[in-house]
């Protein structure tokens, strides 16, 4: 029975390091494909790619693929075919949120403006698949294009579900497994395919990816009431301002009473907001527990996570990906 | 020699009554293929792939595989990949453009907000993946994906260069090339290799539609100076409200004294414009010959066009492709 290790950024350390020269090579990859006659390109992509990203999904596909036993270097291009999809969906949610951070710098919109943003995200979209096609595989390409469809889903449905307190736990959860769980889930399933794996590995992967991907955005959607700025290098608060239907404030309308429900109607529907209002969301969310059950929930998935590495045989891999669990869940502490 | 025909709309028409079935099948398709259990994606996605198109892309690609004597019906899944790249990348272009009309109605941006444009993009452009990738073929894949980076790379040139009076012809070519060219140039071609054609007849097709492309924007530039904008379906001198350097304001402002440079400089580059800036404009992109000038180039491209289907056999779906080139310089008139 695996259990998740206490820490947390140490597992992402030992995980990079794990897979340090993959990366390396990912890395060496990802700038030369970003690479445009057209030079704002570059200097755009850059900002994002190069400035202080873990790229969290890319070393899941290098350590799942080693996990796979798998010896050749087709998963390096494959782990910058997913960070180019993920940079992609990052520029055009920043324009969607409108959002003034990213990892705690100026984020492109606000730097570049929302056109080029748009634009350098469907360029990133297109060399990625550019990417994939070199690498030959049609069912990688299949995996990848259906997650992309799935993440715009996932977005459009937040977009539809933002504002409106009405929002189901189901529509929330359907929301999350779009937006995260799915480029997760494609990430760690890859590196089974292209170590040719049985379907029930790329299956358990698959599982993996998105159990842990779940996991991440429940944590992402607690930090975004109870962290500082700094420490989380994204403006809190995010979520309160746009009226983004969370599971915190999910719980906390549910077991709010009809005084509270007005306020988060005027605030997350009518958007009106006042000064002190983010820190009454806060307080409301702490008093109803909506904090500790969202990362209970976290940690739920989590264990799914874990159980579905049980198929695989323990080693550095293995244990990297556990911690990585860890590493996701400790996040909220 | 062929020499283009006459005729304008009826060009169209012809091309269409020729792949009828075809196009209808195409249709089904894309109607099939926009559904998503977000209900908010085939809605907006409705009304601008179901709504007034002339599905000019697509009907090139049908028209490119039967002049190529292919029997299969491969091609109808993957005009419809074209059509959904094209209407991607016009979501994100309203988008980018803050365009308030498309084909003569309130585009998907002013109706839906710029949001669900930037994703609805998203999704039509991953489900052209998909595809692609369920038709299997690499070589597709490859055209496809790298025409797609090469129109963003337009775009984003297209953006540099705005407001930029020293823009020169050579960048604005390279900006039509890649915002509209590549896309015909990959319409026209993949008709060749799903028809598995030689390299020749390939490579015909691509200069084909390449031309045909670049004639198609040089006459869609111009008419943004000269049309009526009830028969253009479009709002006329979007371009120069957005400060877009297209050839006709390049050959009038080379043509023109010190004076008019200093009126193109303040209503392009510093973007101070007053009521009746776009009719002096119009005034002096007539004195120049400037309208003229882009048309007559529009029709060297569209030689060249017919020229590259020198090397196909007579008949209907050679002398319907050879009329849709007089079709696109004919808009002109």
């Amino acid at each position: 029975m695996m259990t998740a290790a206490s820490g947390g950024e140490d597992a992402l350390t030992a995980l990079t390091t794990l897979v340090g020269e993959d990366l390396e090579a990912c890395n060496r990859l990802i700038v030369a494909r970003m690479h445009s006659p057209v030079a704002l390109i570059p200097q755009l992509a850059a900002h994002i790619v190069a400035a202080g990203g873990k790229r969290l999904r890319p070393l899941l596909t290098l350590a799942a693929a080693r996990l796979c036993g798998y010896r050749g270097d087709r998963h390096v291009a494959l782990a910058a075919c997913v960070e180019f999809i993920h940079t992609a969906t990052l520029l055009h949610d920043d324009v969607v949120d409108e959002s003034a951070l990213r990892r705690g710098q100026a984020s492109a919109n606000a730097l570049f403006g929302n056109k080029p943003s748009v634009l350098v995200g469907d360029f990133l979209f297109a060399r990625a698949f550019e990417l994939m096609v070199q690498d030959g595989s049609l069912r990688v390409l299949a995996i990848l294009s259906a997650a992309s469809a799935t993440i715009a889903e996932g977005e459009v449905l937040q977009l539809v579900t933002q504002n409106d307190t009405t929002t189901t736990e189901a529509q929330y959860l359907q929301v999350i497994e779009g937006k995260t769980a799915a480029l997760f889930a494609a990430a760690t399933r890859i590196g089974a395919v292209v170590a040719d794996r049985p379907a029930a590995e790329e299956a358990a992967l698959e599982t993996y990816g998105r159990a842990l991907g779940t996991a991440f955005q429940l944590v992402d959607d607690a930090l975004d009431y109870a962290a500082e700025e700094e420490r989380l290098g994204k403006t809190i608060g995010d979520d309160f301002r746009e009226g983004k239907i969370t599971l915190p404030v999910l719980l906390a309308f549910q077991r709010g009473d009809e005084d509270e429900r007005g306020f988060w109607r005027r605030t997350l529907e009518a958007r009106e907001q006042a000064p002190g209002d983010l820190a009454r969301a806060q307080r409301l969310i702490e008093q109803h527990q909506a904090l500790r059950d969202t990362v209970e929930r976290a940690r739920a998935y989590g264990e799914e996570a874990l159980a579905a590495l049980a198929i695989f045989p323990d080693g550095p891999e293995r244990r990297a990906l556990a911690d990585i669990v860890a590493f996701c869940i400790a996040r909220a502490r």
